[in-house]
C-alpha cells in the first residue's frame, strides 16, 4: 500500500505566517512581541538551532534575543538572568535551551520562567495547569504533533492513540493533550514490555523515544497513522527519527518524515506561542489565585 | 473463577500505624504534625466526611483544625485563610474540601496551597511535578489505588494498566503513579469509544468515572485485576463504585470492593501525607529555585 507522507513544511509555512500577521497587529497596538533564548553551552549544533529560531522570529517580524552565558555558567547567573527576564516587561517568551553546564539543576531553573511567558512548557506548573484544563502553553514539540494530526484531518477523538515514550518534554504533555482531544491515550516506554502489544492495533502512534529505528513496519498495521518525533543525529551528520521509515512505508497508513516532519512544526509554534504570549499580556490583567 | 477481594482495611490500618509512629517520632522531636482542613458548605455527608478525617487524625496523634467558612464565604475569604494557613509553621497539611460556594474558583484557590502542605494533590503544580519527577504529594485518591496494588503484591511493571476516567483529581495523577511504575498505561473515558476495546485484554483495569454500573463483566477477563474508585450514593443513602460488582466477581481475577477497598485507604494516607509533610518541614531547608 502507499504510505501517505505527513509533511510538516507546508504547515509549518502557514503557522508561521499566522504568526508573523498576529505580530504585524501587535505592533500596530505598539505592543512589539519578543522572545529571549537563554543558552549556556558550547554545543555546535545547539547553537544552529537557537540562530535558527532567531532568524525564524526575525522573518516573523518578532524579537529575539539570545543571551549566552557561556558554558561555564552558574546556576545562580542563570537563576538570575531568568528572573530579570521573568520580571521584563519587553520579553514575551523566554527559553532556556539546553543542555546546561554540568551540575546546574534544570528543574530549578525551569521553574523560574512564569507560565505565561514559559513558551516551550518547560516549568512544571505548565505542565499541571495544561493537565487541569487551565491555560498554559505545552511543550512546542508535543503540540506539534496534535497540530500536524489536525492538519491532515486525521480523527483523533474517539480513536486510540499509542505515545511510545513517557518524557516530561513530549510522551506526558502530549498524551494529555491526545487525551483533551477525546482520543484514548496509551503510554508506552523502554519498560513496559513489546510494543506491538500496543500499537499493533492502535490508530495513531506517536514514536517519541529517543532510539533510531524502534518502530519498524512489524510493529503497525495498514491503518495507522505514524508520527515520528525522533531526533537522532548519526555519525555521518544525518538526521533520523525514531521510525525505521522504509520498514513502516508501504505498510502504516501514513507516516511523517524526519527531517521535514514534526521539526519544522515545532519551531513555528514557538513563534506562535510568543505572539500569543504577547497579546495576553496585552490584555486588561486578570486577578490570578484571587 | 472465584474473584478476591481486594479489602483496603488491612492496608489502612497499617498506614494509619505507620502515620502514628511517625507522629510519635516527630512529636519527641518537638514537631507537632497538624492539618487544616477548609470547608464552606452545608452538605452534611462533607461535613460528615470532614469529622471521620479529624477522628483518624486525632487517633494518630495528628492535630487537626476544621475551619468551617459557612456556605456562603467569598473566595476573597477563602483565599485569605489559605494564605495564612499556607505561611503558618504549625501547620503542616492544608486540605481544601470540596464543594465550594457556586462561583468560587477552586482552581484559583488550590494555586494558593504550598506544594510542600498540599497532601492531597489539589494544586496543579503537585500534579506538574509529579509527572516530571519532582517531590509532590500526589492526590490521596490515586496513590491508594498503588498502594493497594503494592500491598497485594500485584506487579505492575511491565503490566499493561487501562484507566477508566480522566479527572486531574483521579485518573490523570493515577495515570503518572503508574507510569513511573513502569507500567503502560491507557487513559480511556467517556468519549473514547467502547470500554472492552481496551479494558478486555488489560492487566490492571482502575475505574474512576463517576458512573454506577459502568464496568462488568464483559468487559474484563479471568486475568483481570479490578479496582474500583467510585464512590456513588445510591437514593437509599448506599455506598456503590462504578463497578457492577456481582456481574465482575466470578469473571475477574481480582476486586476491590465499595466500600472498604480504596475509600478506606485514601483517609489514612491523608494522614501519612501529613507526617511526611511535617517530617519534611522539619528538614534543612532546602534552597528551592537555586
Amino acid at each position: 500500500m502507499s504510505t501517505q507522507s505527513l509533511s510538516g513544511k507546508e504547515l509549518a509555512g502557514e503557522i508561521r505566517r499566522r504568526a508573523r500577521e498576529q505580530a504585524r497587529d501587535l505592533e500596530q497596538g505598539g505592543i512589539h512581541p519578543a522572545l529571549a533564548v537563554v543558552i549556556a553551552t558550547d554545543d555546535g549544533s545547539t547553537h544552529w538551532y537557537v540562530r535558527s529560531i532567531e532568524r525564524a522570529a526575525e522573518a516573523a517580524g518578532i524579537g529575539c534575543r539570545i543571551i549566552d552565558l557561556g558554558h561555564d555558567a552558574t546556576e545562580q547567573v542563570l537563576a538570575s538572568v531568568l528572573r530579570d527576564l521573568g520580571a521584563e516587561p519587553s520579553v514575551h517568551g523566554i527559553i532556556l535551551q539546553t543542555p546546561l553546564p554540568a551540575g546546574v539543576r534544570t528543574d530549578a531553573l525551569v521553574g523560574l520562567i512564569p507560565p505565561e511567558k514559559d513558551i516551550d512548557g518547560a516549568n512544571p506548573l505548565s505542565l499541571g495547569r495544561l493537565a487541569v484544563g487551565q491555560p498554559a502553553f505545552a511543550p512546542a514539540t508535543a503540540r506539534s504533533v496534535v497540530e500536524i494530526l489536525e492538519h491532515y484531518r486525521i480523527p483523533v477523538a474517539g480513536r486510540s492513540a499509542v505515545v511510545v515514550g513517557r518524557s516530561a518534554v513530549v510522551g506526558k504533555p502530549l498524551a494529555l493533550l491526545l487525551m483533551e482531544r477525546d482520543a484514548a491515550v496509551t503510554v508506552c516506554h523502554s519498560r513496559s514490555g513489546p510494543l506491538e502489544r500496543y500499537t499493533a492495533e492502535a490508530d495513531i502512534v506517536v514514536v517519541a523515544a529517543g532510539r533510531t529505528g524502534l518502530l519498524n513496519g512489524s510493529h503497525v498495521s495498514p491503518a495507522s497513522v505514524v508520527i515520528d518525533v525522533g531526533t537522532n543525529v548519526l555519525a555521518d551528520g544525518s538526521l533520523v527519527g525514531d521510525v525505521d521509515a522504509d520498514s513502516v512505508r508501504g505498510v502504516a497508513a501514513a507516516l511523517s518524515p524526519v527531517p521535514g516532519g514534526v521539526g519544522s512544526v515545532t519551531t513555528a509554534l514557538l513563534l506562535l506561542h510568543t505572539v500569543e504570549a504577547a497579546r495576553r499580556s496585552s490584555l486588561v490583567p486578570v486577578l490570578e489565585n484571587a
